[in-house]
């Protein structure tokens, strides 16, 4: 099986264009590394840049990156709603195909030694990576943002480096590197214009406060369409699969007498968790993914070129 | 995205080993033809063998394994269960990525054309492919058998092949070609001894006696389990998908007090049918399969090699 990484740098910057597309070149000009995916929030001033590559290419084209980003970005100009701390924000490696979690925790090893040692920038390792399990949340890390850390980092020693002297690079200041699972970003949508219905069914489902343990949520208005959201971020579809997710929330909605009116997934999704979902619906005995046509198609196109 | 199409020839060989061994040979010498399966059985005395291919190297696969199989294969001599006409008794051409049922129905044409003019063997096309109403299926053009076609072909108008002359290969028979969507054999289980039970579902869920438009479906008891099961081949998935037959089996077995206990793809399922059945039980709104991580990926990563 190919060997592929997934890597979704942050970047504190989502208004300038240019930067952004210089940050992206440093990307494709290492070899093997492919472009999934940019996305700039200039409320934010942040951007999301995705890209694949094999595990011994990944760390090369994030360090291109955070090396060109360090060069166009100074945090000490830089204003957004969404919190920061480094020009280049987080540095998250997750594993897509033929590769576990251990290897992507050694890639944000790797990845943590060069920033300091090649770009002069500090490094926290955190979610899978994390040293120590206060790290493991990024909020936690990320608090007091650039300003707060610079000030704090060298008499704080819950702020030390896990790479890296006790100071900020005084442009672009320090880098969450670690390790996760994919992500999926999926809403459940409910028919009522209350949003109090939503934040409710929120802090049910949510980890935070007694829910499913991968299960981030927040309730929102969909003001044009009159009803409201469950939003939800997935950190771990398999340890908390779509699916109860959704039947939680939909068992949630009928105690206020709400119904489900839809869902939506934001973004990608990995194809294993639609197959669970599909597993799950039909009961589905003894299936096994090799049993999918496309997955036996690749394998012996594979196997026929080796 | 890359052309592929599948093929499913069915020989009436199921005891000599050797016999499908030179078959599949035939077909792997076809450069670019990828063999995903072969699967004998002694008492239907039958092979079915899976490859995929080009849609230009599709026509000469089936052709080399038709070649072998009239070489090896006589009629005359053969028993089974399974009802046949041909040594190689049908060839379906399936469309899988990049290529329309159109294109499959020109291959098994050209395909027939020269079962005629290379093999000596006539065609019946069947299915998509078919000439007539009454050729679609393909228990209709196999009544009688070989025995019962050899005596009949030259005097009945119904008899008469789409390609070739009016008289069966003396040894190989005569041969169904056809194009027709990818099927999947879905079974469903309840939790009954009653075998009575499945065969009333089977009959309000196929299509034949009032149901589901692309459903075949009978009534099966599994006795080391003491269950029944309602055995389906869903000849068009995308018509009539799985969750469909699945949730009108499910409230049929209401009406008799029986839970479904479970149900099982055998064999190659489209990953298409399984993310329909995501869907629908989600109720997503706006999905698309391009935001499937694996989709997105190939599609970079066939942009960046081009």
């Amino acid at each position: 099986m190919r060997q592929i990484v997934e890597c979704i740098p942050n970047f504190s910057e989502g208004r300038r264009a240019e930067v952004i597309d210089q940050i992206v070149s440093a990307i494709k000009s290492v070899p093997g590394a492919v472009l999934l995916d940019r996305e700039s929030d200039p409320n934010h001033n942040r951007s999301v840049v995705t890209f694949v590559a094999s595990p011994d290419r990944a760390v090369d084209a994030a360090i291109a990156a955070a090396k060109k980003a360090s060069e166009l970005i100074d945090l000490n100009k830089h204003a957004g709603e969404h919190p920061r701390m480094g020009a280049t924000d987080v540095i998250p490696f997750v594993p897509i195909s033929g590769v576990t979690m251990d290897d992507c925790i050694a890639l944000a090893r790797a990845c943590g030694e060069r920033m300091w040692s090649e770009l002069d920038i500090p490094v926290y390792l955190y979610e899978k990576a994390a040293t120590r399990p206060d790290r493991e949340n990024l909020a936690n890390l990320r608090k007091g943002q650039f300003e707060g850390i610079r000030d704090d980092i060298a008499t704080s020693e819950a702020r030390r480096p896990d790479f890296g002297e006790p100071r900020v690079h005084p442009t672009a200041g320090i880098t969450a590197v670690g390790a996760r699972p994919p992500l999926i970003a999926y809403n459940v949508n409910l028919g009522t214009p209350d949003v109090e219905v939503a934040n409710k069914i929120a802090r049910a489902v949510r980890h935070q406060s007694g829910g499913l343990r991968y299960v981030k949520a927040l309730g929102f208005e969909l003001k044009d369409r009159g009803i409201v959201q469950v939003s939800m971020n997935m950190v771990n579809y398999e340890g908390t699969p779509l699916f109860r997710a959704f039947e939680m929330i939909k068992r949630e909605a009928e105690r206020y007498g709400v119904p489900v009116v839809g869902s939506e997934i934001v973004g990608l999704v990995p194809q294993h968790a639609l197959n669970a979902v599909a597993d799950f619906y039909l009961h589905l005995e003894n299936f096994s993914e090799d049993q999918i046509l496309e997955h036996k198609l690749a394998a012996a196109m594979e196997e026929a070129e080796a």
